[in-house]
């Protein structure tokens, strides 16, 4: 019987290859791809130099923490360039762009933006870990948060991909962020901009669009979907403000949608799980849905 | 103290066991399982001869791609033919059929079906990725999908998985939906029928169940359910079409149910979000919820 | 160009440092944190104690289990006391405790306790196995179950924690949760009670509380929550019962939510998807939701 | 230039696989060979077995000894009898013997026999740690002996290689002594015999023929050769005793050479470093070799 | 404690560094060396191609040798390459050479001729295992053979690493050797030239210096140094003849040098063990050591 | 059948742990043994931390170079201090000593002392690197010998074990040595004392003894041994001198013996291959061997 399959596989490999040729995917072939399997890694290794306590290297202290922080730094440099490197060579190819020769030259200069923000990016976060600490009665402690809690991964993650997303990093930021919607279901564009002290409970299911603008001391729920009213000729869109704004000071409980790139959520609001919002709502509102009847039997 | 849990060390493994034999969950002792581990490196196997340009191998080229293909699927039909034969196996063993004798050979027969629809299948995905290039503002480029749509990630294993769900091979298949549903949050029964340019956005929460029936060019979002309308006396329902069909050019908003089996959401029709549908609605149809009204303080 | 990043070394790992001391996260310095790669690999060591057919043992017999058993568990044991008295120890630090000498004797009686109750764990996990066997259509057999079913990898991993939990052990029982929540989209809290023959379909999205309590024989869906009602003031809050009470052979279908200390779903009840439950329902009722009237043009 | 070796491909391809063909090695295409790599994790699997407090257990005490020891002879029993099975199987196809359903058989005898022996191979490698300790003055405690000394890795494969020798295992033993050779310098056919309390010092360069004799107490040091007088007509000196025999209580130094199959050094004899001996020597001799004069200029 | 350590880091470090730069190694500073991990790695590879069938590869066969083959040739060929070109511009630095431009064509060069000679190293070494077969009566099998005789390793590498060095590849063929080297025992400078059907019994010790030229049928022993007569004023003997002649048929027992450059061991001569031979020897000698008498007391 | 081997496995079980008990290797049952390989994983990152380009760590400047040593220096000094202790607990227990707390002491201090003499032993090495350039005119640069002369590993880990002998350390010096042993075929105990510019070359089957003591400008060849007159009573010949000393300036060729501890060679002298010298040689000797006449027929 094995004399079966063995006899067809230059059948099967042609039929495969000519498969990939009559329908290819790609827009040109190019050998100018990322790897997404170094991205991983660099993603990993940039957690470590936001959490190194909680990573394993419990014997930092002030002493060896300059030479393992530095240690790190340099071999995530090395990395992130060529990945940078490849992601805009990718690009200049794609669009046949003249200026390959300079892809290099926006690799490091987007490497040194990025380790200068690191440090902010880390004040944010701590902020982050406190905005969790004071809004959920189950956390026991800060350094378990930090062990733990799904949202920390998914907003280190999102602030970090911010970053390469603004500097204009082709396909390594949506790589980021779909590495942490696949470890903890929170489903973060790298282009939504989201202000400090920001808490996201559970997490399963949000879902934050494109141009979402989201304030300070901001606190959402599982299930909540900040998104746009349509994507019909989802081309013509490209570019332009699809997903909604959220002030200062807003709480949104779980499953609530609230939709659309000219709707914002005024200052100081609160709104109720399961709203449908296609609507501006003023500053201070509550929000709350009045609810189907139940029928009880 | 150490001694003590040492002491009562032989009490805690007799107790283990003993609770092993008292409380059986296979319902017959086989040696004939399937290895879960094998089966998870055999969809990562082939999610590269699907797409290989975004799995490292990036210098394939027309010289080289014979056989790079050609390698890696020897290698996977060793792994599979071996992994199905233990679940024709286990099933035989199950049910005391006498058959036994015939489990590699159809092991072989399903590995040369699967192998012949594999082009196939990459056609599909060809215009699945499509789909989600048309359909999404946000996308960039059809490569940046293949790298980080959860969707692709959720389709292409359950293009995969159905061959052998349709060909009757026991406990891979869902073992192979399970993996993509851990990945993605997308729960796709291997017992659907998905058509042609599919395209699912966010995709976490979506459950699709075992009987449902979608055509080409259908796009759904983030908490779809296309369910049973209930699982009251499970067994009697087995075999059963307990889940909805879903015809072309339908798209289905976020949090959106559509449930039973004689439920048929006509062509062309769109279905608003968070809607709850246990009832056919026909073609061109424009469903959208009446919403609750929202109390704004 | 590349001596630009290099020449900036210093600078960017000093700007960090610096961040870290400025923006300290942890309370308390300590080095006394335990390690989550670790606790990982216990816990993927204890799913093969508590299914090891199903985990690549399959040569396991009479004869051998004693051994493969014995070894595991003695394994498991030897990290596990290492963490949990890391675990005693950063809570004492943190609490400036006096008692620093009796983590490793707490350690040891955690131990002791845990591996006292794994066979109990095992028999209301078999009970747990039948309950999906006998509650979804689709299932083939119990051992696909055990294979694929996401509900049997939290509720598991949620028993097991549930044990530490109760045991008072700090930040291990979270970090356990949250690897289920991470692999299934089910977030369970540790301090939650769960009765026996619990099955959760499909399971994505849903949320059950530190202090919820849940009967025998109940079986929830996707998306479901069974939450707090407000969690402003979230440290006045802590160690109070904030989420309901699930009475025995209750069934809650997917979307519902069910929230607050005080609220009782009786026993014998059925609550409709999508409910918004934040009161008691009396035994035997059926909830279902006035559905919004659907526009349909 | 790249496409150079690239156009080339199919052509070095096809060289070399009929050169495969055309200088055929094995004399009879089989699939039926050992895995040397598995062998090697064997051997490895086998010295913790033989030295568990010097392998990283060392938390092995009375009470977990049982399960640690239990749990690795059933993993060594797996993968031996496969090995094992499989070289029976290859000599069986290589001489066209019609015997190959008994192939599991004897793999299973050979089995049993091996690990009941192990005991024994145990007590004779505690009496050479106890040989290397009263022989060597740098010598600082057993433990080290264990832990650093070649000879005792050299004797404890060959101890259990040679156990798979007298029952007849085609290839394994001799890809067993060959990786001691490798590691140690010292090369010992599996079929020479060897007595208790033996001691090699440094070792490099020592080889022990297939037909060697070797009595108890006896100590040689590095570059000994107890060789064959010629090996011309090679396959028809094949089972016959082509190599010394070295009776009780003698020691060899460095870079003599013992050679021939009817050789005998009489017990308690002592052979001075770079002696060349082809004729026996009676009991309780000193032999040393008559130095060449030095030209001292 | 700690302390001490900690505070004296800074001190250490910078001791190390400064006594890198005053004590430099490298004759200038480069960043072109090559990988020492990645050329075993290819030596590894290179080892499967040569013997697949004795490489785990058990499943080759006609149908699936083309796609093994190949897959595997194209990842050597992308590893060796970047090694190759790294060794040729450490060259060009080193010497100041500007030809650096070149250094990828001449890495494609010799890649492609390395290809194109490995199937007549397969010959070669397909005669090279019927010499151990023919020439030691312990030998079971070709098989064996392949499988633990340290001559086919040390002469595999030796085969491939020569080629190199014809090619002036610099760095590289003496890792190979070295590695070989290490592993067996045998020392094969990667200059030597070596005829047809060689084989070295046991090996340790042995070696062949850089200018030796060996004939075809040549059997030499553990122990045997080719070597040169004296190496004072090292720098002005670079490049001159320093090592042997060994003609066809000769065979050269244990522990013999054989020294010089103008030295010929004419054919089918026999070299006793031990002899120490610095001028020519006619062909169709038999020299034996006249030995030294021996005391027997 | 596969019963048999099951039916005894508790039977195998006994017999094997008995014969541990009634065959003790170690002198007294301790859980304080180093763990051989850790000590490994260390002596690699000593051996990248004294030849850091050479080891893949290419990229390393003058910014960098200070953070990668750092932060493998504190990585090397965690495990090495760790190590340490145990082996100080391990010698304390044996000789039932009572000063077990300083154990902690003792690591640290060896710790400080070995990495202050680090700088100092990398001076030395770049001499013996220098030395192998000068003696070798086979060598074509000095990265070529960092990369593949076996004597620069057995020099380099002899110089690092040494420190620790000297400093009193138990059983790691010998793990370290007889690992260089395992690679190279060079046995140098860590006892002996070796000057500057040192270079042995092929090495295979050198052996240099405890006490030996070797001055500057000292070049060795294979096959060498440096060692004692007898060690019959090796009790009483503890920790007295019992190897030769050679002075300056020496050059020893392939295989000749120097025996005795009070055998001096004076400097500048020469000794030929094969001489078995046991008595002191003068300064400025040229030592040759009156060979045995050849028969040659």
């Amino acid at each position: 019987m094995e004399n079966d399959f063995k006899k067809n596989l230059p059948h099967y490999i042609e039929q495969l290859t000519n498969s990939y040729h009559a329908n290819s995917i790609s827009e040109k072939i190019s050998l100018n791809l990322p790897d997404k399997e170094v991205i991983i890694e660099i993603i990993s290794e940039l957690e470590i130099l936001l959490f190194p306590q909680h990573s394993g290297n419990k014997k930092m202290d002030e002493t060896t923490e300059k030479y393992i922080v530095g240690n790190l730094m340099q071999i995530v440099y090395q990395k992130l360039k060529k990945q940078l490197k490849l992601a805009f060579l990718y690009e200049y190819d794609r669009k046949n762009q003249k200026l390959m020769h300079s892809a290099d030259e926006r690799a490091e200069s987007v490497c040194m933006e990025f380790f200068e923000q690191l440090p902010e990016i880390y004040r944010y976060l701590s902020m982050d870990v406190q905005a969790a600490f004071d809004g959920d009665p189950a956390a026991e402690s800060k350094d378990q948060i930090v062990f733990s809690y799904p949202c920390i991964t998914a907003i280190s993650i999102h602030r970090m991909a911010h970053v390469f997303y603004r500097l204009g990093v082709p396909i390594i930021p949506r790589i980021m962020s779909e590495y942490a919607h696949s470890k903890t279901g929170i489903d973060i564009h790298p282009g939504a901009t989201i202000g400090k002290y920001f808490f996201i409970d559970h997490g399963t299911g949000v879902v934050i669009g494109e141009t979402t603008m989201i304030g300070d001391h901001v606190k959402i729920y599982q299930g909540v979907t900040l998104g746009a009213l349509s994507t019909r000729n989802a081309s013509k869109l490209r570019n332009t403000k699809r997903h909604p704004t959220i002030e200062d000071n807003v709480t949104i409980y779980s499953g609530a949608s609230v939709l659309g790139g000219e709707t914002v959520i005024g200052r100081n609001s609160t709104i109720g799980g399961s709203a449908f919002i296609t609507e501006s709502v003023p500053p201070n509102s509550m929000v709350s849905v009045r609810r189907n009847e139940l029928n009880i039997e």
